[in-house]
């Protein structure tokens, strides 16, 4: 049976890094399929990481998930198998993994990953994707447990990202921008359950507040129900609400970059 | 028996959109072979995306091509499935497949994809690529039937993209800069064997109009027969004439953008 | 058995070229397992593609490893099949092997890539990675020889790049900056058991000269021992000296280019 492994990294593209790490578990694996969720996560940015890896897990078969952004570079912060749903989550204990956790219906059981029998030898304290979680991710796809790997943790011991910040209010939600994708969608940290509550649907006309910037934004099903050029509010492909411009770039037409502030209200 | 599934699409490598895609096919054809087309087109750049499938498809195998650049978001066009030559290419009705459908043989028979059994649950308005396409070619490679898709469609009544322009005159061959490449390198829309039309054949030095300017350009067999630095004709590995820089960047120094307009004449 | 074909190039990402020579080897070696290592390879900069080969090959499988860096694009330089270890190496005559090559115990024998049976027709004077080495290496992966693909060569007779130059002295050790990775770190062209040496261990703080600059640098076992913004000097995952600033780019910190002139100096 084919086993499914995913990496997530902010290593880039422009070295042999990722390679190394798709060596390494070939080496011992070689059944295995590996699925590059993504590495071109801004270098150190653990929570861009964390919501990468969350919004597309649902997505993935259900295998071993390693994700490696780790600004501390296995200096301190401990290394953690978390089961999860039909998942195994691999990475650093510095939150990187946690929505992803939460999002395959929290964390069921929880490893120290510090048997060194799983690791390349030596391991290098700056290459961890490399010589310690490639490897292991791949020993478990050949019938290791995750028992093997270290001491099991206590899952309130695990490490988590405080959720991005939104919050709903009589008459209004506020939220961040969460990340800008390639075509300048800003997605915001407000679900689109929070409009329904607040009894806005598609084809309303929302007022958004950008700072002291006030804004009537129709909301539409899709960014292409506007005329090219305009500003539209949709529901994007992970369910949160997005600002985009038809055929152009709402980031830069609007000034929004990630952790800006938003607020939504419904059409006055 | 493996199947390949083909992807090409305008969502980049920035965000875990393309593992979606993967992980969808995965999950229902674990034995399928994805190759990752191109993911770097252009946001909505139906004309580049469609130029590149096309250069691409005589090198991959038998199999199922998906291509999704779709400025209109899975708005009003139809989604498609067309048989060609050895292939069935899957995506949005707005002339993206059909240089690739033309470079394979032409169209053989066409379905409107709007069987919402082989689509996840629900489908998003903005990414059909994971939600439709990718389940769709997944489930072509382990024994549905395009004719299950949806209904049959009238091959006239596909959407074509105008083919790239190019007029061979008595005594010269006018066209337009298709694209640009990462060296730098200028391929025109202009076949080499319009040159041999004209008599021109490697060795021989071209006059190339850019507009008003006029230059002596040498015509050989690779950019490598001149020296660094230098300007050089020669034909490309998709077989059409294409201006480079030896050791440089010919749509810098030149100016080319894509789109250009071009004019060669044999030599005087 | 999978076979395992790696894949080397400075094509970029934003063509179909890549996906064409995943097609042709699909084709011809349904079974391969393709591992790319690298595609962002700066244009035709072959002691860079070199240099990454070298640093990845170790965590590579035992397979049949493909590299094409070739700015004089397949016109007078042989192609070459060299192997060296567990390893096949496939690229042009031009030194992009030999660091590899030598990582991997040196060359046990190389033959000319001459034989035009293996390659797809015609072959395109500037995309040899697709016609020619693309399948060869598949060929070799379902039972051809390499004595098939043309005579054996001399082992002298193969082109090998300088070494990056490292000049150990009583009290210094001399480099360059090898290269800049995503994150800004500067990897050197110095060893760590050149420091080791010199008699410093981690913990001791370098002296860095660059040009006529002078600094102190403390050299820690990873970047992230010392507080973010701060510089420091470690052993990185492929045993050579690097430059980093905690959660910052050394590259433009300290400007420092690839190539630049370091000296590192014990502790005073």
């Amino acid at each position: 049976m084919t086993s499914v492994i995913s990496l997530l990294t902010d290593y880039g593209l422009e070295d042999g890094y990722i390679a190394a790490c798709h060596g390494v578990i070939a080496g011992i694996s070689p059944e295995s399929r590996i699925i590059d969720v993504c590495h071109l996560v801004p270098s150190g940015d653990v929570r861009r990481g964390a919501a990468i890896l969350a919004q597309t897990i649902a997505y993935l078969p259900p295998g071993v998930h390693v994700a490696v952004v780790d600004p501390g570079g296995g200096g301190s912060r401990r290394a953690v198998a978390v089961e999860a749903g039909d998942h195994v989550f691999l990475g650093p204990d510095n939150g990187l993994l946690s929505w992803a956790v939460h999002a395959s219906g929290g964390a069921r059981a929880a490893y120290e990953v510090s048997n060194t029998d799983f690791f390349l030898t030596p391991v290098s304290p700056t290459f961890h994707g490399r010589d310690l979680f490639a490897p292991v991710a791949a020993y478990l796809t050949i019938g290791r447990h995750l028992s093997e790997l270290g001491p099991r943790l206590p899952l309130e011991r695990l490490v988590s990202l405080p959720a991005p910040t939104s919050v709903l209010q009589e008459g209004y939600v506020e939220g961040e921008v969460l990340s800008i994708d390639r075509h300048g969608n800003a997605q915001l940290s407000i679900g689109s359950g929070d409009l329904v509550t607040l009894g806005v649907a598609p084809g309303d006309t929302l007022v958004v507040w950008l700072g002291r910037r006030r804004l009537s934004v129709p909301f539409r099903e899709t960014y292409a129900a506007v005329p090219p050029g305009e500003i539209v509010a949709f529901t994007d492909s992970a369910g949160l609400v997005a600002l985009a411009v038809n055929s152009g770039d709402a980031s830069q037409r609007l000034g929004l970059p990630p952790g800006a502030h938003v607020r939504l209200c419904p059409p006055p």
